[in-house]
């Protein structure tokens, strides 16, 4: 299947999110200029968002409101539960076990590791952080695939070749530096100081 | 001036990490091609961005790292300081307030403001979390224009237009809501459940 660009599949969660909204007791099918409307694109984007998945709807009825969400549900992944270990266990790592949004989408923490004995073993509430030499062995027994690497950036790199090799195929990065993982695995970046360079590049013109 | 793709900023911010761990005494010029390398990208792509800015460099002579340096810092507006509020003293405004790749660009956090009164007054590692009805007066005092919002979504909207009429001119927004504004305020989201649904949605296929 053709590549689907990352800013198209922000856009599908988006539209997830905005069908979640709709009571569907009151309407059963939304015209891709409401869904494009709630979720701050055009109706043109809509369509050819949903298009790259075949055919839904038709033409100048609208989409059906519960179809829609179970399609894209299965395309985004997100009727699967997916066990998630988090590496680092300072406040970031922190900030995302307690996220409530994670769980709702079916995004459980079921490990929490770190190296620093001070940290091994306190309770973070109903998770025992653990040691990150029993890492490999962890996401072999609870068939873990993805990876929140909150670690400082000189142990990043080290950290997440092991965490690939031993079967994790994608990685939500928070630490600054560029990781060096085989092809397969797929990393996600979120450098929050980056995204307030951004801002302040944009106040500054 | 032509408006620049956030793609081109983030890059930008890549160029200037890069830059920086060059040893200057050894080396003072860097081909596109090795800044390329260095920030993950092409050639071509580094000669495009730069460009947009003017000329930099000889054709064939590299770029000279020290003046590029300081001209994309300039471009960024990292050579200026800025003062950054935080509103929502949870566990994400916490990490961030903590958060030292902030600060080394430039960020200072210089107020933490929650409605918790079991917060309020609480000390953060030398900031006093103050309550979220000064904000408007603590902005105005401090000259901020940069805000980290970090409140739950059904509150985000209220706080972000608050935050706007009084002075923000740039949202960094962690609550999963989508912000009605003024024009003028640039809003960056960070959406991490979203980010984790791109990474479920690459191992779907």
């Amino acid at each position: 299947m053709p590549r689907v660009p990352d800013s198209a599949v922000r856009r599908l969660s988006l539209y997830v999110r905005c069908l979640e909204g709709i009571d569907t007791a009151a309407t059963s099918t939304i015209s891709s200029r409401d869904l494009a409307t709630a979720a701050g694109t055009t109706a043109a984007q809509v369509r050819k968002d949903l298009s790259r998945f075949g055919s839904f709807g038709k033409r100048g009825l609208g989409y059906p409101v519960d179809p829609l969400l179970e399609r894209l549900r299965t395309i985004l992944g997100l009727n699967a539960e997916w066990p998630v270990m988090v590496v680092g266990a300072g406040r970031i790592g922190s900030a995302l076990h307690a996220y409530p949004y994670f769980r709702e989408r079916g995004f459980r923490i079921v490990a929490v590791l770190d190296d620093d004995p001070v940290k091994v073993g306190s309770e973070w509430n109903g998770t025992t952080v653990e040691h990150v030499d029993q890492m490999e062995a962890i996401i072999c027994d609870r068939g873990v695939k993805l990876l929140v690497l909150a670690v400082p950036a000189p142990a990043a790199s080290g950290v997440a070749l092991r965490a690939a090799r031993a079967g994790i195929r994608g990685i939500l990065n928070f630490a600054p530096a560029r990781l060096e993982v085989p092809d397969e695995v797929v990393v996600n970046d979120v450098n929050l100081a980056l995204e307030m360079e951004a801002l302040a590049f944009a106040l500054s013109r």
